[in-house]
């Protein structure tokens, strides 16, 4: 297989497409699109997200100390797209323009989406600033699930949630296909 | 919509599962599956992931300093499940076992899985200990993408791609199915 080197950029494929939700300085509730985004510890479970020193949601991330994730349905694309691209700085009822709601969360000093089916509560616990972005890493202290996506067990139907799926380079939304493999499981037929 | 809480869970969809390359102290190459992944700044160009102390790439990561992100295609689940299960302090040859080879990278001390059709060549910059996991944080200092999955303009073809994704909770894989949307492009539409 020939490679061709493409100098240093952040090829990563595929990232999550979520909204982060926070509140401004006068109480507003915002959002922002984030496809840098990641579990980044078990114990305790945190989660982070790279956020750029221009935006609004980074004063509001220094000023609350708190955040939340919401993982956005592939059918909101458009409204996803939209709130990635508008500052709630120039607009300030972007969310309701995109058919979001926003609630208090239950723990933390943030706003949640109730229209979008997974959300994480976080508190801000760590942030290493890297040049254009500062990396925000969040302690989950509370998650939300639509109850009609769970499983019996309590696990989340993936199928059913239908995640929205960014990838760069091409620049597009992707949504998932079916499962291929059960993790921890499928690699056991290398083991001798 | 009802929602569960289901308390301080990391229920972030979906993650990419990656192979992250280093050396051992004895120079052997090393890879273990990573699906805490994610860009995490513009420029200098920075990827992160989320290492549990207890592995073996966190010594080589904290002695060599380098590391390899290797997006993995979805046909290689069971092998990129493998990586994830075993050590390479167990198994010293689990990087052949899995059919897959190790060449040096360019540009820093760490090899590289030619199998995976990108490579991201990281100096550690960063390095943020959260509990169980560290944040390592990779400058991104050179990207090997296979000719064939690239266009005219050097864009990466994601449908030719085919990364293999995690989602957690469900715990399996799954694959992109086709593009939903255009990214900065889709949301003008609620523009007024």
């Amino acid at each position: 297989m020939t490679k061709r080197l493409m100098g240093p950029k952040t090829l990563l494929f595929p990232m999550p497409a979520v909204l982060v939700g926070t509140y401004a300085e006068d109480g507003r509730a915002d959002a922002m699109t984030a496809a840098w985004a990641a579990a980044c510890c078990h114990a305790p479970p945190c989660v982070g997200v790279a956020v750029r020193r221009s935006r609004l949601t980074f004063a509001n991330l220094e000023a609350r100390g708190a955040f939340t994730l919401n993982v956005a349905r592939a059918d909101k694309a458009v409204a996803v797209d939209y709130l990635g691209i508008v500052s709630g700085r120039e607009v300030p009822d972007k969310l309701a323009r995109a058919g979001f709601e926003a609630v208090a969360a239950t723990k933390v000093d943030a706003p949640i989406l109730p229209g979008c089916p997974v959300n994480l509560e976080c508190r801000v616990v760590g942030r290493l600033p890297l040049g254009s972005h500062t990396w925000f890493v969040g302690e989950v202290v509370e998650a939300h699930v639509d109850e009609e996506l769970l499983t019996e067990d309590g696990k989340v139907r993936v199928d059913a949630l239908d995640p929205l799926v960014f990838c760069t380079s091409s620049q597009d939304y992707h949504r998932l296909a079916g499962p291929v493999a059960r993790a921890f499981s499928a690699g056991r037929a290398l083991e001798r």
